[in-house]
């Protein structure tokens, strides 16, 4: 078979086989996401084998998770921040410390290294803005007070969990910690992330009509696709992950005046390559790590860590709204979806993971975005 | 360097680098997809070498071709031909016959033999209905009777010249000329592009709200993209191009009812992906192959061929409009573009065309998408 026909076939199958588990995982009530990442298992090299995992598929998949958190990026205005005020800022960064210090724990008393032990604490960290969004938005909440912390929340939330992610990714390679390297390290990628965002988001707001070319009607997305995979390269050179500048692009454009067309521009761009991300997260899970009790065990002890440290550290941030908010809002940051998955996959890559532990990972995003959406709805109902 | 930031470079560059060069291109009055094709020559090996043609790259470049097919074949509705009538049937029947002759005579005298000469002739034919459009679309004259004959005869050539390219492509390999072969790959492929349309396009007629899944807005676009992909490999697995199941899957779903919101999401896709075809088409030109007065006095040479060719077999098959509407229907057929490139880029890819063959006509199809935007604009001007 020709190579071109070859690599076509299999973009083919892992896009009408992610589309197809989407959908089923949807109408279970569960985000599609989950079902992409199942499908990616079930026809991926450790179960049917119907896809190889060559070098154009995973750049699909990692153009996928460029243009993801791009999408994200993009949804996250700091002035927005403002207005959510005390309580979002609370829970935001209470529900990255607990999480960060027990999944630290937990990968210690696995015997990792510190800085490995770090990694896969990160890995614990982010809340999927993605997915409460959707969910929030299918039971019609938007517009609650509940809601609006959760979402301003995940936004602190996603930006300390890229700037974690900067830190402890540059930590790799050496085996001890040293608390010089991490402020250094920590400066480096503050550095770039303030003049980013700051220098950016001033000039998007102030000449945002400088994207308008006249004789291309769609110049403010062409223009903002190469600002995306130019952050995405400049953050992989000083030593972050591509997505950290994906997801600064992404902040800097939602500055702009053209913010609102972008994010619907964006739109099926996402639907043609994300899907590639997720089924090749899946399909990269070696089911045969998942299938001894002990591991499942592991598994459940992981996820049982990851949802009640962000349960009791967003509630215990939400508690002077009474006692259903802090629950609502508590349950509303528990799943971990793309960033966390996005986490596994870059430790996996750069060797720092094993196969088991990003099984482990991978299954415990997977089950805390499935756990969720019916708890919510339950709180909310009974409100 | 890490190898996933080279290619994410790599892609930087070559997005960056067409999209200025596009704009510089129509800045000067030229169609786009000249300035992108010259980026590539500029960047690529043969001049300064930024990048390099690696197999990512290359899938990018085949997919951006690919959604490129299905984006025209979007515009082909079958029902629109039966409007534009007679003189657009001759029109473009007529601009396909001439230019194969004219083709394939040059390719004889150049010494290939019969198959081979049948696949240059095949890059001679294709009128680029994009170019065109996009001229008229600017001139402000889309509603005139010539233009629509142009868009019409575009249409037709457009499933002539893929009814050709699928009996030519599979030709080769043979070094004679087989009657029954010609004919038993005639058969096969109208059989395919007859089963294809007419039951899809039956069943887009009536059923197109099938296309709706209420979980997912996005879904037509979803399930088309995975028809796009799955006709394009359908095609490469009975010997035909990718690029012509792709064009069908168009065809296709221009007979569905969301016809016009597919359009308009597959617009910001294809400014994704689209430039990275023409990059590539441009830094695969070995300009060394260019660089004797012979070779581009055979530039020259195939330039007028195809222009003639066109002007005369087009400019005949409208007479009965008169001579002016003539010659702006002639002119009109005369840009190559895009389908005529992804000729050039098969026949090279496939080992048909040397380097310099591909060198000449990927000129000759700039040179002739160069020369008719000005004379265009003239001749409506001297209305």
């Amino acid at each position: 078979m020709h190579h071109t026909t070859e690599i076509l076939l299999t973009l083919f199958i892992a896009y009408l086989v992610a589309i197809i588990f989407g959908e089923i995982a949807q109408r279970l009530k569960m985000p599609a996401v989950v079902g992409e990442i199942v499908a990616g298992c079930v026809i991926g090299p450790s179960l049917l084998g119907w896809i190889t995992i060559s070098e154009p598929l995973e750049l699909f998949a990692e153009l996928g998770a460029v243009l993801l958190l791009f999408s994200v990026g993009l949804e996250t205005r700091v002035g927005e921040l403002k207005k959510v005020g005390k309580e979002a800022i609370q829970v935001g960064v209470l529900g990255v410390i607990l999480p960060f210090i027990f999944g630290g724990a937990w990968a210690y008393w696995m015997g990792f290294p510190t800085p490995k032990a770090m990694f896969v604490a990160a890995a614990f960290v982010a809340t999927s803005a993605g997915i409460t969004a959707r969910v929030l938005q299918e039971l019609g909440v938007l517009d609650q007070k509940e809601a609006r912390v959760i979402l301003g929340a995940a936004v602190i939330d996603d930006i300390l969990a890229m700037l974690l992610l900067g830190v402890v990714s540059s930590l790799q390679g050496s085996d001890g910690i040293n608390l010089w390297g991490i402020l250094f390290t920590l400066a480096q990628a503050l550095i770039f992330i303030g003049l980013v965002t700051v220098i950016g988001g001033k000039l998007m707001q102030k000449k945002s009509q400088m994207l308008e070319i006249p004789v291309n009607p769609l110049s403010p997305l062409t223009l903002s696709l190469a600002l995306c995979l130019g952050l995405a390269v400049a953050a992989s050179y000083i030593g972050l992950a591509a997505i950290i500048g994906a997801f600064l692009a992404g902040m800097v454009m939602a500055e702009a005046e053209q913010q609102h067309t972008l994010e619907k521009q964006l739109k099926p761009i996402l639907e043609l390559m994300v899907p590639f991300f997720f089924v090749v997260t899946g399909a990269k899970v070696a089911l045969g790590e998942l299938s001894s009790f002990s591991v499942l065990g592991t598994v459940l002890l992981v996820t049982v860590l990851a949802t009640i440290s962000k349960l009791v550290a967003c509630g215990f941030g939400a508690r002077s709204l009474g006692k259903r908010s802090a629950l609502i809002i508590g349950f509303g940051m528990v799943p971990r979806g793309e960033v966390g998955i996005i986490v596994a996959a870059l430790g996996l890559h750069s060797g720092v993971f094993s196969q088991s532990v990003y099984a482990i990972i991978i299954a415990m995003a997977l089950l805390t975005a499935m756990i969720v959406p019916p708890v919510l709805k339950r709180l909310f109902a009974a409100n």
